[in-house]
């Protein structure tokens, strides 16, 4: 069970990894549809100019020409198309496009590959699968749908056989109302470099905010700021101890503490504040989140996203909303490599009907179908070998059963007993009709 | 119920269309597995020497640049990436590259999207998902995979909400053996003339094969060997009168009988041969498939493929394969514009449970967190507005059933029955609990 590469950033599984993916595929649906996400899907490319509107993220974007196109004119035309590098964007656009028969606060999740032409280093992969969220409210978004998202990726989560998840949230106007009440007016400077606190250490940080041309007294406080974290009665007080006030910053810390308060309620310790979090995209403008699995930290966050109040607009109307991502791949790369689940085969196939010899098979193919009609799974032999050959067909595979039409039997090869059996009536005793994922 | 079109050739699905995707999906691949095809999924990215490789459809690919590369050397490079244009090219590169872990014969499934560069028209599409069934082997393939492809791509036609399917079958052999008996030995010619009777008619051929050099009466039989048709006995009997002979074509006769026969006693009349069925792809050295919607031949071939015997390669060693493709996009494309289907709802939600004011609000998420533990998709109100207002949303998205917590009570907002429930035990007593696609 692993991930297969022959081309470097675009790893492909063998069977039994894809059996995993599509499991954590479908769990995250069905929690998604638990909760009325309506699945959508958009199309895999993008015009270049709708990918680079966001910024920042430009090195990223594989662009496509017809093979039959000048390569110069093909990167010169206003019509370019690149692939999505992300869930977000597109969905942005499709919002903005079909605004008038989308019903609002539109709910939708959305499963599909995203590229990116980033170097294929610590895991990150050039094609990978994304499972997104977003509410989209039309002029206004209650808050409470930043409690709901990130309440469902708990959800979501939690349904799969990996380590505890934890939430990370920050609210963007606790640090901008930070920033303001310190003076601060680059408050994106100031939060890229608290994003860059893993990389390059509380000293790297203060460095940086100095060139900035920060306060010292400014530089120590964010500091302290960063290290806050916990429940609602953690961010109070150690924000308390800091005596720095200004109206955003009440805003944002009611938000976060509220945020902290309810989900502690409904499901306590799954979303904890983290106030160093940043988020390294600018748009967001509110609740900001982030996940670490108990013990993998060194993966970094598996989901992340926040609020955005202006992200998606159409003329003078605006359509605020909050989502999370959570990058299925590397999530379930890492699934793999710490074999954190087996599967207990890697082909559908339950049973394997053996053929006595090739003028009997249509006596194997009726017994198939039999099968088949009720659900199970079958493969017929495909030569009328010595029926060890033919068990041993079975055994490479993992399939469990061989169905003998002459003596009218099921043998579970795993066990050697041998029972009659009525292909119109047998179930499989002691299987899943479905090759099973399950804990390790 | 339909597909959005803002950038030509790209189709997005809206909430509906969306549904009737995944449900011809989700049926495609349930028939799939349970004939024991194991699901794969390849990148979407090969390169593109592994794309040309096959020739011919060099005009279709869409070739990878990253932003920051120079268009010109990323166009000379040798390592220049590709999307891929279909399913097939990328499963024999799988299969040559991990041939020594595949178990053979090898059984998979693909559905996937594929990308190809051509003028988006006539109802093709530039971005579109295929489902792919192949069975590969090592060194050898009994013909019998010949028969099972052709009927478990019948039965998984069947089990779609449309008009009957009709795989019609030829054998490479029977046009290979025919022209050789009439002293042609441009068969690749006479394939490529014989694809076209459809665009260009009889005479359009005749002239055609006349440019190519091809003796009058060979012309003629050919055009009699084209309108050959039906089942074995039709093919038997049609070949018989035109008096043309040799061993090649007597080996693809009793295979295409041997065909004809098995998949009429399975399944009768799925399967009919059409002699003047060429495919175009040059691969392929058996049997070949195309299949007709009734009622809709203007969509051309909805599922096609054939028995390829040296396409996957390994050094000395060859893996016989053969299989087919359905163009998924194509076919739910046609059955949302013929409206053969539709869906029950456009939201995966149940029941909307209102709120009657703000502070009541946990009690609201209580009723859904019960209902959703016992697989029931759920939404709570955004807001607590008046209960009309309420009722509407659940209205505006087709959400069949609305929950008032105060008084205990579930409302069918369809018929106005209203009764008192607990959201421990009900369950909705008319709905399926995910949105259904029916027949229209």
């Amino acid at each position: 069970m692993e991930n297969l590469v022959s081309l470097s950033g675009f790893p492909e599984g063998d069977l039994e990894a894809t059996i995993v993916e599509n499991f954590v595929v479908s769990t995250l649906q069905r929690t998604f549809e638990l909760h009325g996400f309506a699945r959508l899907s958009t199309r895999a490319v993008e015009p270049v100019k709708e990918l680079l509107a966001k910024g920042e993220t430009s090195k990223e974007i594989y662009l496509l020409r017809r093979l039959q196109e000048d390569p110069v004119r093909a990167a010169q035309s206003k019509k370019q198309l690149g692939l999505h590098f992300d869930l977000t964007v597109p969905f942005a656009r499709y919002v903005r496009e079909n605004a008038g028969r989308l019903d609002f606060p539109f709910k939708r999740y959305q499963i599909q590959k995203v590229w990116r032409g980033e170097r294929p280093q610590d895991g990150r992969f050039r094609e990978f699968i994304q499972a997104d969220i977003d509410v989209v409210g039309d002029g206004t978004l209650p808050f409470a749908y930043e409690v709901e998202v990130a309440l469902v990726m708990a959800d979501a989560l939690a349904a799969l056989p990996i380590p505890e998840a934890t939430i990370l949230v920050n609210n963007r106007k606790v640090v901008q109302g930070f920033c303001e009440a310190l003076g601060i007016d680059d408050v994106e400077g100031a939060l890229r470099s608290l994003d860059k606190l893993d990389k390059i250490g509380p000293d790297g940080v203060a460095a940086e905010m100095r060139e900035l041309g920060f306060a010292e007294d400014a530089i120590a406080k964010l500091a302290q700021m960063a290290q806050i974290g916990g429940g609602a009665s953690e961010v109070r007080e150690g924000l308390a101890v800091l005596e720095v006030d200004s109206p955003t910053l009440r805003e944002g810390v009611d938000e976060l503490c509220a945020l902290l308060e309810e989900t502690d309620r409904r499901r306590p310790g799954r979303v904890r504040a983290q106030l160093r979090i940043a988020r390294g995209l600018d748009y967001y403008t509110g609740t900001v989140y982030e996940t670490e699995i108990a013990g993998h930290a060194d993966l970094g966050s598996i989901c992340s996203g926040g609020r955005y109040d202006s992200l998606v607009r159409q003329g003078k109307r605006t359509f605020p909303g909050v989502g999370l991502s959570i990058g299925v791949s590397r999530l379930v790369s890492r699934m793999l490599s710490a074999s954190m689940v087996s599967v207990s085969r890697k082909v559908p196939t339950v049973v394997l009907v053996a053929v006595t010899d090739e003028e009997a098979r249509p006596d194997s193919i009726a017994v198939a179908e039999a099968l088949r009609e009720r659900g199970i799974a079958c493969d017929v032999a495909p030569e009328a070998q010595k029926f060890g050959k033919q068990i041993k067909f079975a055994d490479k595979r993992g399939i469990p059963y061989v169905w003998f039409p002459l003596t009218g039997e099921v043998k579970d090869i795993r066990t050697g007993e041998q029972v009659a059996a009525d292909p119109g009536t047998w179930m499989p005793p002691a299987v899943d009709l479905h090759p099973e994922v399950r804990p390790a």
